[in-house]
């Protein structure tokens, strides 16, 4: 049989959240119920995780942060076993199905609180092939706006008797209405994406926190390497974590730092990255256009390495 | 036949989000699809609705705030016709399989971005029995802590240069989780309710703003009621608007304004008010008990006759 370019149905599985078995569930029929929380509140976790060719990218540090994301809002406890099982079988079938041949795709982990009738929570992941639109922007970087969030979070406040704790901050929840909302904005401005900032006086010294649903990563001269600081405003982020570990082994120099716009602006290159898209490249920013720089390259070799560094079977 | 006391099921109204037919739904079925923005980002809005005895409370203020919250999300045009005949429709049905007799009902209104693979939105109604304990909150009253939020929204900053439009203030949105773990948050603690604050240096000058899911409405000596002022960081509440409209006609003296909790604990009593629940009172304050006021039936009689000025047949 020679191969065929039609795409794959998405594959799901439906995870037992106390372990147990895991099924399949035929994409074309709906599984959520009216009464799940995640259709009524929001409320739930989740991951994006990208499968290349088979393998899982970085599968380990998603887990992690997923298992930490349902302890914050105090779902039950992750069975990991089961997610990665059901991930393995939906992968082997996704493969099969495809009749072979490379492929990219998105395998995404919801864990919600589940249906008010039942008290039960919901758990599955999906599997599907990554958008072209996706991939299209790895090659053709991004046009970026900076924009304030419009929110400052404030967990521990200077009085250290009144803390929100509540605010479950770290944890990848679904409640990405103002991300969406700030992504159309920049795409009614003529821009493909966001980066959030805490505005200062000037422009120039606002502080840079994270993309809309990525992370900021600058190159600066003498091969050195900056993230903004993660914590409450800024998700700690499993790409950038897994670049900086093979960036550091390979000589670079990397740290978190305190980043400002002006940073970002004279820096040689800026990049956001999320694990499906990987890594683009800031085209421009604001007004101002950002040349291509020498070592482009060198950069996305590293970012290749990282990923093949972070492939699990 | 006879009255029975066995609850009935939900029932279920699709809306065809650009008007047309309502199709009834079997509520045993899932009809929410793994790809639905309300599912993957809670990317959507809602409104609910008290029905009582087949009379439909506030309808008006509840669409008008369903359509507002669409249009901040740039989500289609509300099609306020296939809603309305959607809910006149399923509240016949209710009424019917539940043999008659009084009830009371929660109808819930759902507009979310809809499938990621189809782009046409999700519209759907619920309606369902209220839950007992929501209505013996009525009576018994509720224990609230008061807690800071952990964010404050700046839409608009100092510099007016800079403003994040794109946060859709205003908008009732499903990205509740932050307001669920401030309820967890507080049943943990032995409470029942949470009344957000803008905390201060001392807790007795923190800035009273709302519910988690309610308006706050303090009653003061000569006949005056005060609610905070709406906008940034509370949401307008469509009871606490019904009730001034009747008070204001049978001659309280209402007002929004800039309250503390301070003034709460000193008030002759404190409410929450929304729109399932109608209203309960504060008994407890953080760690102060709150006595009923003498003129508690007063009060009660006040809310009563504000739902039944905004019934609608």
């Amino acid at each position: 049989m020679s191969p065929v370019s039609v795409s794959p149905q998405p594959v799901i599985y439906i995870v037992e959240p106390f372990g147990g078995s895991v099924r399949r569930q035929n994409p074309n029929l709906p599984h959520v119920f009216w009464d799940d929380a995640a259709v009524t509140r929001g409320d739930g976790v989740f991951e994006s995780i990208l499968v290349r060719n088979s393998q899982v990218v970085n599968l380990r540090a998603h887990s992690a942060r997923f298992a930490r994301s349902a302890q914050l809002l105090d779902l039950p406890e992750v069975n990991e076993d089961s997610w990665v099982r059901a991930t393995r079988e939906a992968v082997a079938d996704f493969a099969r199905e495809r009749s072979g041949g490379p492929f990219e795709a998105t395998c995404t982990w919801t864990f919600t609180r589940g249906r008010e009738s039942t008290g039960v929570p919901s758990a599955w992941i999906t599997l599907r092939e990554l958008p072209a639109s996706v991939i299209a922007q790895r090659d053709m970087g991004v046009k970026v706006m900076t924009a304030p969030r419009g929110y400052t979070i404030t967990p521990d406040l200077p009085d250290s008797e009144v803390s929100a704790p509540w605010l479950a901050v770290g944890a990848k929840t679904l409640n990405y209405v103002a991300n969406m909302a700030a992504m159309r904005w920049a795409r009614a401005q003529g821009y493909d994406d966001v980066i959030y900032i805490e505005p200062a006086e000037k422009l120039g010294d606002a502080r840079v926190l994270e993309g809309a649903t990525s992370t900021v990563l600058v190159f600066k001269k003498g091969g050195k390497i900056r993230t903004p600081h993660h914590g409450r405003n800024v998700l700690a982020g499993t790409t950038q974590q897994a670049i900086f570990e093979t960036a550091q082994a390979d000589g670079w120099r990397c740290k978190t730092s305190a980043l400002t716009v002006d940073e970002l602006r004279k820096a040689e290159s800026v990049w956001l990255v999320s694990s499906t898209r990987v890594a683009t490249r800031v085209t421009k920013l604001n007004d101002e256009k950002m040349p291509a720089p020498a070592n482009e390259a060198e950069i996305r070799a590293l970012f290749e390495k990282a990923i093949n560094a972070s492939l699990e079977g």
